[in-house]
């Protein structure tokens, strides 16, 4: 997508240098900065410490990071060490493990030579693969936009909610909860989105924002307490969240607050989405409640907040008392009841 | 309550000088810091402003504001002056007109040369009363508490979530939603709080920590997501917030958010309790979505962030691009289905 009139994609590799590059996503949206992943270690950080997030993301990242430690130790010992330490990076993301065991076990028939250069050309291909996969869902998911504008009288935007960032952040372009709504954009359909700020990390304030901004689509930052009231009062005409890890039966997992949004959906009788790759659902569960383990991250990401000083400057504040104690759960788990339906690149499924 | 270990309340008049005090509750946590209140216009903007907030707590504001007013210029005219500025200062908080009526009619049968004395005397009984209401809803909510400490086993604290500060800063002493948190503290009931930070203005990781901190409450800080998540894995035994305007039919309109824990409390078959003062209910108004007109507040309270860098200075920070629109709702409507009862010095009501 356009970033000041340019097009980006999340992650690439570099055309001279062939060095794998991403935008460094943990100070946007104050600055613009690329980075580049060297090691395997890098690429470990870069998953752990946020650099880059999103499931989609994260597992084309993990699969450069396996062709780059395949590069540097060919032999079944360095993929498994690899690979071991690449999963660990975040918990949650099902899509980290499934890149990861991709690439591992289409190197299983390779002699370790021929290794390197194959890794490398299926973790372009994986990436290939995300942005294809989410074109696709955008093409899937603009019916139900077009349908609900059609049924607006003429000028008047259809209101898209979403949570988090889901957008082409979180893959390598185009996104998957921001797929049809780039779509419409693109078809001329009128849309208007509300974006959840997402606290407590913010991403929805400090980047779905940013990539509406660059890419010139209308949108209202609101407080994740907002949605619920702007859904009683006919504000809101669809919900479409991403998703972190969905299981086999439909329940998904996704930012933290995203449950509560699909019970106001429900409650008000709006139609409530998760689009994602199908590399998102897990085959191996079916009750989302009991067995995603939900990531529990630092209390800093609770009692602090990064921002831009007037001056410029990147600061971070804190916005309680000092020595406030604070729970932090990352995710929740959305029951399939509360879903209308899942928007894959195989169409929409209904839970 | 206790600051620092001694007792203060919200709002107070000087014993020496007879002049009105506050706590002035913006730069909380950060600074504890005393403020006079001397002119009808100071008080408009101490409400307006926020250095005072809590619908109780803005009633008895109001009284005072009208005394001060009645003690420069005592004729009809005068108070109808002093009447209407004070009724604009917040256009939600229906305690707000209910207390300056009060002291207006009272007035009404009086020569003005003994409104001054009189109006005084009685924004100082209205304050007490506040204490006494408060600490009547504190006993009659402690049932509930007490009733699910002995269903658990020994030791367990009873887990009570509560959004927004409905605290002690929020009325005269004592609090609405804490008042029943307090009285079982007093009453060594084990209990442990949820605190929502209540984003756009966070008055729960500003204001209810550090109240709850002062007085010895076992506390965690949330983020407002976290609550649906909590509450889906049994961590969440009750809820309990305030009010800031109730329908005779009993829809609570309160902090923004309120609405979303609600349906997350009825979805986990949780109870969830509003606590107010009887005057808090508006009897003119039954439906609260369609007859409550909701409070749209400066979007820079949802772009921006105030907090305390590491050196202790105070700053504000933008979270968001620049140039990002937001939209502001203050409050929302939680229809009355939600509602397990509402807590008021009278005893607890189903609606």
């Amino acid at each position: 997508m356009l970033v000041g009139g340019k097009q980006y994609r999340a992650i690439w590799r570099d055309t001279s240098t062939g060095r794998v590059q991403v935008i460094d996503q943990r100070i946007l949206p104050h600055r613009f900065e690329i980075l580049d992943v060297t090691t395997v270690d890098d690429f470990v950080s870069t998953i752990r410490d946020m650099v880059v997030r999103g499931a989609p993301l994260i597992g084309v990242t993990a699969a450069y990071g396996m062709a780059v430690a395949i590069n540097e130790d060919p032999s079944d010992a360095g993929m498994a060490e690899a690979s071991t330490k690449l999963k660990g990076a975040r918990p949650t993301a099902v899509n980290l493990a499934w890149a990861v065991d991709r690439v591992a076990k289409a190197m299983k028939g390779l002699l370790p030579l021929d290794r390197g250069a194959a890794s490398m050309a299926l973790a372009d291909r994986m990436a290939d693969e995300d942005v294809e996969t989410n074109a696709q869902i955008g093409r899937n998911g603009v019916a139900m936009i077009d349908k609900i504008a059609r049924g607006k009288p003429a000028g008047e935007p259809v209101r898209i909610l979403t949570h988090c960032n889901a957008g082409w952040l979180a893959t390598v372009d185009r996104g998957t909860a921001t797929a049809p709504i780039y779509e419409a954009h693109e078809r001329g359909i009128k849309i208007e989105v509300w974006v959840d700020e997402t606290r407590p990390r913010n991403q929805g304030a400090s980047l779905t924002c940013w990539e509406l901004q660059h890419n010139g689509i209308p949108h209202r930052l609101i407080v994740d307490n907002a949605g619920g009231h702007l859904m009683q009062h006919g504000m809101v005409d669809l919900v479409i969240v991403g998703s972190d890890r969905t299981t086999a039966a439909g329940d998904v997992c996704n930012k933290i607050g995203t449950y509560l949004k699909a019970l106001a959906a429900k409650d008000n009788n709006i139609p409530f989405y998760a689009a994602m790759p199908t590399s998102t659902i897990d085959q191996n569960i079916t009750d989302g409640l009991t067995e995603i383990p939900i990531e529990e991250r630092a209390a800093m990401e609770v009692t602090h907040m990064p921002g831009r000083m007037k001056s410029g400057e990147m600061v971070t504040v804190m916005i309680c008392p000092n020595n406030t104690l604070a729970s932090n759960p990352a995710f929740d788990v959305t029951p399939r009841r509360l879903l209308t339906g899942i928007i894959t690149e195989n169409g929409i499924w209904q839970p």
